[in-house]
């Protein structure tokens, strides 16, 4: 009996393939599903069934491909929102049975209203689960979010907490498989640890210490999460069941003449590293270095749009191309496999980010330099815990909609953290049109390392 | 903070690979160690640490060549029976801090003097243990085995029943990380499930339900275990630290006269499948499928001994040549490349095996076949739940040393529980000069399956 | 600007990646097209052409679903037998640019009417051809069969003379790129080497020996060559294009029990080496070793026929699905994945054949052994090269057709060249019901080497 | 028979392994020698014999530790400057078989005394050679460089001028397989094509048009190449034999404390693209893309210096080092692991250098900008086709030696043709203290592109 967990770097997403004797299931899929095919092969295994913890909001399901790949059946719970078409509903109390392993299903909604948790037991040794997959609701440190029906809040809530309360019981012993890792947009204050159990969940996460329903309503009420627009393509995407990836997941190359055949009717993503963009870019590419797709390609680009990446190698092209496909991006035109200098030698324009230091800024703010805006893109909870003093503040990802806050005769130095989101929203406002954009490298870390000094924001 | 596992094929053995941040650990390294190393890196981690939780029996530590490879400290329990050369001595409750992960030590002795288990905490979150390395001394179903000093037997068994209390009082939320899993010569009922929690365990593991320690050791002290001989090979090696594994596992190609030149001096090893070998091979070759040799190979070989390999393909002699390679057999000469029908039609002499079923073993006692002789070499516990009427049995590890038990002039029918270890025996006989040996394929699985009678041993 | 020669096992089949900059062609690309696609990734290639030297008829032509994969243009010659759909015709001095690369078209029919080769220059550099692609007209030591239009035959023979002609006025210094290497059913006396040049060729190929004209044509009828049935679905096939092998090649693992539900209806093809079929084996299987499965499958099984593997591992499996996908067989149930010791175990029925040696053979023969038949399967220009005293004649790929020349009640010892197509025609005879059949291991060969009488065949 | 091209990137450097049956050879092992053991197994080959074309200037050679891996043995020219101590002397004639490969020596001294060609025969088929390893004497499109013995210039110029007649006497039907493709800098001109034949370089190779020995000596004299100071390492290196390169080449994780603990004395070496660098570097820190580590790494860094790498990733390190070790530089002490915006978020300093374009060069010359000086840092050849008027040239390698030419108060635009080398010249003068420096990205390909006015360097 197995348990394989397979982790989805960038959604922080975590997917598993659980097994005994020459069965296996999948629990969550993504969409490149080829990878849960491979390693039931090499356990000499079949995949005869697929589960799916809820409707995902955050990346395309691979539920409805990994079927048609295996013959596995796809089991869902009840969804109020509509019939996943691909699969059979399945209620509390169903079982399952994979070899000698007996999956027990769990209601456990309130993340969503069709969450289910799965209780996995050995049948062939003992008595009580001795693992259970929580989805979105339970996680290593944290629970899951409940702000997907603002006009249903507290009922949610509340349901997640009863939820938590029926996994909880099924004991101290029992191994913690939750849907996402730290690093997710689908939790809070997930702990950076890869395993856990209930036992060590009931005594130390947080929000499994409050005693009254009610207190643990109102702290969900109080957080804030963000919802990028591309959550409800996932959703609208889940019903119907996703098209299989490519199965050759590098876009077409394309070598200078061809890129100009192109790019007039695409949007130009460069890929590359933070450094790299800033050092020198492609003018009007948006800058979404590959590990930061998963988080932030879902505020700024429509699902039907062309695309085309700007690499530095085939196979950064090839990683870029998997992390978009796995949030519904697919029209792919290719990528310009031309590194930054021989772009410039073959006589194309191309545009650099000045970068100013701790030093810098405080020299500007201590001037009271004019016309001089600090952009801080940080989110709410950042932004709560301090900013440095004048600086505006907008949520990197809600640029897009709030330019008409700034304006392009202004000189912007944009922050964040440390310069990577502020790198994103530079491209952002040069996309826009605006000429004057720095970045401050190093951003509230620099700062505070240079004992800046931090205010509430107003 | 992540553990990842990294098991052993044959050996069944388990090691880990712990972290967290850019540092990492290994508990209880095998000889061909560039996984580790390798998996790190891939985790942008560096190995600083390395715990074994005793001196194995039963196979070659990875841990000074690891220590020699990646500049980490090697920390080992006391040993009375000598200095392990290599490693610094921990006792009961060092700590070692790895990035935030805090290990500490605690001694459980029992398997061996030196027994250690190690337990981890989350030091940026949380209390409690969050999981144990137990090494042999609990497994997941079962505990370790005590037979290693029969003049204390009932001392160190109780010393065991100790050691799993202080294991268990880490609490129900620990994760439980082995040194072996089902299939290994190191315990004798190992659950089949690759995951397990203390609280688990607690409640299912049959030796943890001993009230009294008087019980739990009379327990142990009824158990019978095999000790190849090679075991107190690895131990003395184990003390001194072993050279590392050749980078080339791949042994040398032999075509046929490369063979001859060499074959004389050496063992030749038919590391290929049970059918291959009884459907043809060379004579006077070993049978030991690839698969077998963890188990089995230390019964028949000397470590000073030069063997060829006789396999079908170039990946079968790696994997061969890697499990020698790990516990200690280091002088192969080469891999004969040439596939069955080729050797027999360059001329030279091939035998084959007859096989025959459950009916031709009822018919033979039913006729009172003359000469003949029933072998069936299943182990002791096998033995004992039941045989057929008239066979005579001996271990197949220990025919080599009982062959005077059995006269060349006999016909002998050779069973196990399904014709494997039957095959190796087969080989066995023929390598000693007996010429009248067949295997009853299906064995004890057959024999039932077909309704055979079966007795007590006598 | 590169070459690159894709060699496919089994058939002996050479297909090519070339290339100039960012583009790339693929000529004569087989069914599992995908490793076209990722070598030209890795060279930060797009393939913008496929070509096709001729319509295959030994294996399922790749080009049209390579160019779905890649949006690729495919190029065929003009084809009397019908039209290539998927395909654009070219005809001769046609010219295409890959790069700085210039592909020419010749027209070097013979082989097959449409067969075509493709000329290479380097653009960039220099005069004179550097390489040719000649498909099957010229090969490396001989030159393509010419037996495919009975009725036409000198014709044919003719035409080839011409193209040779053709083909090595391009000039010595070319280098030469065929579509199969030794091994291939395609030509007769290919030299084992893999590269070759036009002005090697000229001097050294028996075949470009000929003075005459009507010499060559005379060499070329008296050849004779084997046509496995599946040569004319090849031919369907390849007019209209085939559908994309399956993503998953490795077929749908079976334990017993799923075995028995569909066993019934499905061939079983044990692709096991030789000696593991010889050892033991599931009752009416036939032996087919993954290595033999490209030439020989074609003789035995029928496209619409669903499949069943017998294999030692999911390695075996996937190398025995890949080829047979290669050569139109897509209708796999899965394969069983136990192995023969557990097999029987289960107290299924097992069958293995019996094995002898030249020294058995020879007191047969001087036995006078009644009722007793050597029966040879070699080819017929094997067989005119001598035959054991009085034994029978049938080419492997014919028993099927002409068992009636056989009789269930006589013994029949089965003989190749070394034993393996032996042992393939023993199971052939085993599912056809024969009972008395055993295997002369190492067959002629051993025969020779024990210095055995070779007399002519009568 | 077999011949397999092994291309070392960045080296542009060819090894081959050849075989026939289950032996190999290996010409021109590199360092990193694992790839042909792997290769030659894959095959089912062992390696008996490894052949040296020539003591290599300008890498590592592998010979040494491929012969202790395998046991095979090494062959190698007579060669005056010392004894090749882990080589067998072979001379013209000298013969050897590798199966039916027939291998012949032919002393083609020119490119260095002891350099050898070795002729390659099918034993097994017809007559002439079927191909030919040339070393360092015949490249495709080129011939080797004669520049090594400048005392001796015109005699060893003559030498190669009598080996290529040597070369070409083998006959057009030769397949061509140099030491080198194009990138290396062991040859002026090679064509950029992976494969030739005697008979095309007899017919296109510009340096084998010459009718007499005269005109050749000639135009080899008026060659100018440049000799990085390594190159007299890697020739002491290669008369006694270099250790094995590490088996883990990814240098060791350094997070930022741990980088803290040993960059004072090490070379920070930055090995991210070109952009990158420009974007935000650790000061101090010197670019070389790891992609011209092999080209210039030898013309700033001595052997006996410990190097950290600043690298995006573990893959990127890993790179890296391979690199560095294939050219002697073995000193590692790890790779800083932390991207840029975390490393100034951690609040380090970091700096980036301003890029401008063709327009602002212009505008700069227009207006006569005071103190500034346009940098060319292109090789003799390529400013002899033309500068940028008023630029002052000095070749990028020769930069560290002739710093006294140039002066920290004024200010500086870096060019090469790009702008990669001008990235690399760039770091090289904020290392020693210029702090005025910016590069002009596209270089002369956008000064062309654009327009601009080009003349005859004075």
């Amino acid at each position: 009996m197995f348990v394989e967990r397979i982790k989805t770097e960038g959604l922080a997403q975590l997917s598993y393939l659980i097994g005994d004797g020459s069965e296996a299931a999948v629990i969550d899929p993504r969409r490149d599903c080829e990878v849960y095919a491979q390693m039931a092969r090499e356990r000499g295994c079949r995949i005869t069934h697929i589960f799916e913890t809820h409707r995902n909001e955050d990346l395309v399901s691979g539920a409805p491909i990994l079927a048609t790949m295996t013959g596995a059946s796809v089991h869902h719970g009840p969804n109020a929102a509509g019939t996943v078409v691909y699969a059979d509903i399945v209620c509390e109390g169903d079982q399952f049975a994979i070899g000698n392993l007996c999956l027990k299903v769990l209601e456990t909604p309130g993340h969503t209203d069709d969450s289910l948790s799965f209780a996995i037991y050995d049948g062939g040794y003992g008595d009580g689960a001795v693992g259970v997959f929580t989805g979105d609701a339970l996680f290593v440190g944290d629970v899951g979010r409940t702000d997907f029906y603002p006009e249903r809040a507290e009922e949610v809530a509340g349901k997640l907490y009863d939820s938590l309360q029926k996994i909880v019981a099924l004991g101290d012993q029992t191994n913690l498989y939750p849907a996402h890792g730290a690093g997710s947009v689908c939790g809070n204050k997930m702990a950076d640890r890869d395993f856990s159990t209930i036992g060590y969940e009931r005594h130390n996460n947080p929000m499994l210490q409050f005693d009254r329903r009610e207190a643990f309503i109102q702290a969900k009420l109080e957080e804030h999460h963000n919802q990028p627009p591309y959550f409800h393509v996932m959703e609208r995407i889940n019903l119907v069941g996703a098209a299989p990836a490519s199965p050759l997941l590098t876009p077409r190359v394309l070598d200078i003449p061809s890129f100009d055949g192109v790019a007039g009717r695409a949007v130009l993503v460069d890929v590359r590293g933070i450094s790299a963009f800033l050092g020198a870019h492609v003018p009007g590419s948006l800058a979404l270095p590959v590990g930061m797709i998963a988080a932030f390609a879902g505020w700024y680009l429509d699902e039907h749009e062309e695309l085309i990446l700007i690499a530095d190698s085939a196979t950064q092209a090839e990683a870029a191309a998997r992390n978009l496909t796995r949030i519904g991006y697919d029209h792919l035109l290719g990528y310009l496999n031309t590194a930054m200098p021989g772009w410039a030698a073959a006589g194309r324009p191309f545009r650099s980010v000045p970068v100013i230091d701790a030093q810098e800024v405080k020299t500007r703010i201590g001037n009271k330099r004019e016309n001089w805006v600090l952009l801080d893109v940080r989110d709410r909870g950042e932004i709560s815990e301090g900013i440095i003093k004048g600086a505006e503040t907008i949520y990197v990802g809600k640029l897009p909609e709030q330019l008409d806050r700034l304006a392009k005769d202004r000189n912007y130095t944009v922050m964040c953290a440390s310069g990577a989101r502020a790198t994103i929203a530079a491209s952002v406002l040069l996309r826009a049109g605006f000429h004057n954009v720095d970045v401050f490298l190093g951003s509230m870390g620099a700062w505070r390392a240079a004992g800046g000094e931090v205010v509430e924001p107003s």
